[in-house]
């Protein structure tokens, strides 16, 4: 273990040693050395409240203490650790507790793949099954989505800088106006069925619908019950899978376990990633309904896939946060909270400012790159790890642990009041 | 936990809950409760050894304890396990652990470049990377050859199951004979290097160069030292990247570190998942070369990139096994036992066998699909999970944990002569 | 030649020799042996008033005798017919030609590319060209948009059907709504600048924005002065080529000599082909801004560009029509005179039909694909040869040469009142 | 007409108003004007023998006066010279004389598809029809192959410079080594058949092999009898289209009407090009076999298909030159006195040089591009017209009409060799 708590030494080290494309160690310039609920702690003593939360991937908070207590005795005992798509006990009780805490509860019946155990992983595989399932190459994904950044994902994916990264042309999808790109008198599921529908569209039929219900990356932009309605109405109209990711949506964060709860949907494929694990590790998994789930053994694979460590803490996150709706009834009034914060925050900047989202993903959409970034820095220098997204990355993203208590969320807001008063004075 | 020790429930409970894709739970038809070292124990008190090792995610063996002391302090201590990219020092350590007792050691200077925790993701980065540095598209990999399914790595994949599962025309590589593809007398190398300077042959200048040493999933295909040489030569002249993907091969399972030091190569970028963290947990990193890495920061992300855990797992296992040649050594020594032995096992078949491999990498070439299948199957039936490769899977892939005890690699290795000699009775 | 004027012969030879493929011996099932100005005339002695033109390549009627002087005059004196790119004083002489009569008269300024002679091959060109200029891959194209049916045009062709027929996906253009596509309240300009000005709507950076000015195959769709004025402009300021398709809308079809100068257009590139040559004769072209001219010799090639009995009768026609203006005011005239006759067809039917166009490229909508079928079999009953188009084959397209009489024009929209009367009784 | 026959002034017009991509008058720097037989007329009164024959489109020599007067009486009789697709006697009597006179002499069975009248549009059509019957994307061409420039073509053609200039990753075609690429000792048909057997050869199962009997552009390269053969029933065996592109070869070139005759082939597509109309006149078609016809009516068009003025000189060609034997003899006779003079002149020079080639398409291999331009330049001072053609065009290849008597043949050939030469003193 590194003894010395230098900072600068530390910088160096990653200077040297670690590729340039490393991102968040310049934004948050420590070393973090603990972290416990909804706060990092840096090599140097300094406590920051944590309003990222792994961009997304934590939101029971760092090392939950109740789920670290499944993994230790897991690793204690010598359960199996790694085993590829081997059956373990550990896999079938997260199988059997997902289907009675989740699927049942919710009337939804799916069958479950485990892919390599990253968000990415698991829409390379959707997209694959549908492609197989309908026979058809093209996908359609949304304005401003985000997927993943393998090959078959970015093409999903809507940024410039991610997509030229990729370094060649990439293929195979159509992105169509999200829910109010087109703003609010033109209803964008109407526009995407005339498009589908019309044979001389150029737009070729799709194998699948790819979506977020509310996008993370994008702006923390949110599609109505409506929309979304029409969109998985129009999928089986036209015979295409509907898929939802919910990597980043998932697992709680906008109220409900999935993000699709309130609109009543029953996507024929959903994606979850990030928080599934419940302990920040790597999992991913696709829900199939079981009549599109043709695939032959073995098509597709992966070495991680059904990491059992993860499946134990995501068996335990089911077990200690779903079985009532204690917990989601929490994950709403804390959102409530944080919006009606945000609200009157920007309300007292004169409505510059734009906050949107459900349950506890919400976005503060400064509409200025310069004042958004110089308000997180400002919050970074206070204490507060927030993160920025949307297009310009113009939008403050606020992620905090679904899992935080009221003063440590009114405390983060707080320092957010702050910084942005600082950065745009009232 | 799963309590009732009922194998033909597990089944059930799989067949009805998970896809179809499952792949190891049909060849392997126990639920794994258990696993220490070279063992797997089912529910039902089985004991079975493990050549297979996680498709090489195991070289120290299941549930090693010196690394599970290293993961359970660090869980226990509430360090980081989960910071996106983030500076940690469990980071910093890996970084500077590995730097000084693998690379300085080896006269190699790489930058690290954390992707997300898939080998499959690694070879996307890797052919991003390699892009963007040259302005190129086309990608040379070979015959044979395995580098995930993700769309940009199944591209440079050859099993024509897997390409078509992809549903889309796979793009952007062109895949050229591996040594000893073309036969003994025909140098691919300079087929190759033929084919590329050739400004009429209809191969498109390559970005990037993609191999294997030893073609783990392709039938155990053993790269001479020379051929190598000659390709890393000619990416070299041309002007391409020059990538080795080590995520099978690397990690001490040819013996040395890395999977080309008996080649004395220096790649460009090298590929390293699998058993890099040691405990099998996700992990996946690029080695590139500081003149290439010209990635703008954010360019590729990933949210489990530079997984904590795993790299706490990995930087233990650096300083346990590698800071002397004992652990090569014994490799070597090992992987001669077992080359002598399945040669003795080819040879009282009449020759109709062949051995083939490098370290404890060996593959039984059977020449039959049926004889392969059954002497696995009569195998496991026995106590020992062992899994076959290459293109009609007929060739048995021996991949036991490199620190299994000689004695329990020679009660594999008698099972396996028991199984094949009632598979094909001499 | 063929001796007996049989027509079941002919028929069922076709029906044995030539492929299914074939469509408009389907459609217009006679022997044409001859045709001369608006007429074509059947073995069988019947003659057809012909308001298709040969989908446009006929704009100065079949067989125009001043052409033909032209072209027998320069067959008999043994003048170079086939010369690859080689100089000819044919050549030399169209180029002069074009540049004064056409260009200067316009105040328009363009090199001349001869490309393969036909406007797919025009279109492959200017596509090559423009992804070679800007570096970039994207092509925005337009829905009910038509380019031809090579890999490279037919990726910018909207029909789903004839985009299916590639038998592989279509890559590296995007389509996007025409003018009038969403309806009158939205303005698809400026839809289109908010997508290609937003970096994160996943429509990667376009190499050119291609676009007909009416679309012919997709529907007699005018696209009105003011958005392709501002598409024009988005191009400029996105550094994309701004490349209008005037291969079947040019050569006066729509009054002027280019179907762009009523909105005072100044595109990078112009296809031209169809009535080019002015005899039916295959002739391509490419007008491209001496900026962007950066090809190097020999990168685009093809036997039979600068056909020069085509590039003859080519001089010719401009000679003959567009030394003075009395041409193109006749077309105008003409124009007039069918729009205002479908008009009040339309208006006798209860304006259940839509006419549209410019010029002498009419359009009649009738917004029923059985009834648009019948009118149009009911008239070839009748001896007038009438196509449809739009993405339901719903829109009857008139296309008289422009060359026409006021009689035999009026004597053609008679019919097409009488078998749209019939088909659709009043 | 330009009356004044001053070439400077013809130059300073191409390089002021033709785009820089022109190519063969930069190679032969005269104003064409007159032509017939074998021989050219510049402006200035200067006579060239053409040994390049319109790349292969006229190989009844220019302006062949027997053809003429089959147009001539054609265009004055007022008969249909643009008709789509629609029947006219001209078409019916081609494929009635073609049917009779080729397919039916030879064994053959074949339905005419008239396709847009380039080659590459042939190409086009003839891959997405394999592609069509298949279901499979997948397509081999060879290396140095050529098949056109549009983008489904290119991906097809070898040439690296040809292939960049398309400005986006080709794909859908994988090259491999034609007849003799590897060597003398090495079967590229058993190569070829051994990577598409295997299963994890990387290569997709492909919808169609491609294929020129000798590679006009590529180098005048050979393809032995055997070989063909070979790759024909390999085809068979895989269920792939076998597709001779003979648009160069084809029409009598290498002494057969079609190249592959003297193999036995019977490909499922043949493509016809360049001389099949006899006069340089655009035409295109393919000869397809009944069971692949699977066409829907209109799937795939083109304005100028069935190209009637080309159409009467292709019937008025077959009735001329192929009733009988005699034609074909007398290429033969001087493809052998061709070939025992270049023989004799790569004799005189040691040896250094190599004569390849069949019938009358011969490739005089200079082994060096210097060299083989120079010999180029010097011959066209005196008179002769000859092009290069291979990777490096290092090739000079004797591409004389057909109908050449043997005196200008022979003085032709002396013009080569006093310019050899010079070029390369003996």
């Amino acid at each position: 273990m590194n003894n010395s708590a230098d900072p600068s030494r530390t910088l160096r080290t990653l200077e040297t040693l670690e590729s340039n494309v490393r991102l968040y160690s310049r934004l948050f310039p420590a070393c973090f050395s603990h972290a416990r609920g909804p706060f990092l702690l840096s090599e140097t003593g300094e406590r920051f409240i944590d309003f990222f939360s792994g961009a997304g991937a934590l939101n029971y908070g760092h090392n939950n203490h109740q789920l670290k207590a499944a993994i230790t005795e897991y690793l204690g005992s010598d359960a199996v650790v790694h085993g590829l798509d081997m059956a373990t006990p550990a896999k079938v009780d997260f199988m059997e507790t997902f289907n009675s805490v989740i699927l049942r509860e919710r009337g939804l019946d799916y069958r479950f793949q485990f892919t390599g155990p990253t968000g990415a992983n698991g829409v390379e595989a959707a997209l694959k099954l549908a492609r197989k399932v309908t026979g058809r190459h093209n996908i359609i994904s949304f304005t401003r989505g985000y997927h993943g950044l393998s090959l078959g994902a970015a093409a999903a994916t809507s940024s410039r800088f991610l997509r030229e990264a990729s370094g060649v042309p990439l293929s195979g999808v159509t992105i169509m106006p999200y829910d109010g790109y087109l703003g609010d008198e033109i209803d964008t599921a109407e526009h995407l069925r005339n498009i589908l529908l019309d044979s001389s569209s150029g737009i070729d039929a799709p194998a699948a619908i790819l979506l977020e219900t509310v996008q993370g990356e994008g702006g923390i932009n949110v599609a109505q019950k409506e929309w979304l309605r029409s969109v998985q109405a129009l999928a089986a109209e036209i015979g295409a899978i509907f898929i939802v990711d919910d990597i980043q949506m998932g697992c709680g964060r906008t109220g409900d376990f999935f993000s699709f709860e309130f609109a009543e949907l029953s996507p024929d494929v959903v994606i979850l990633s990030k928080s599934l694990s419940g302990y920040g590790l790597p999992l991913s998994m696709l829900l199939i309904k079981e009549a599109i789930d043709i695939w032959e053994p073995g098509e597709h694979t992966g070495t991680f896939r059904g990491n059992n460590l993860a499946l134990v803490s995501a068996t335990a996150a089911l077990n200690i946060y779903w079985r009532t709706e204690i917990f989601s009834q929490s994950i709403y009034r804390l959102g409530t909270l944080m919006r009606h914060r945000l609200n009157a925050i920007a309300r007292a900047h004169g409505d510059h400012f734009t906050v949107r989202g459900r349950g506890m993903a919400l976005g503060f959409d400064c509409r200025n790159t310069h004042l958004a970034e110089t308000a997180a820095r400002k919050a970074y220098d206070r204490g507060l790890i927030i993160e920025r997204c949307g297009p310009a990355d113009e939008v403050i993203k606020f992620f905090p642990p679904l899992t935080i208590d009221p003063e440590t969320l009114t405390k983060g807001l707080d320092i957010f009041e702050d910084s942005l008063a600082e950065a745009a004075p009232l």
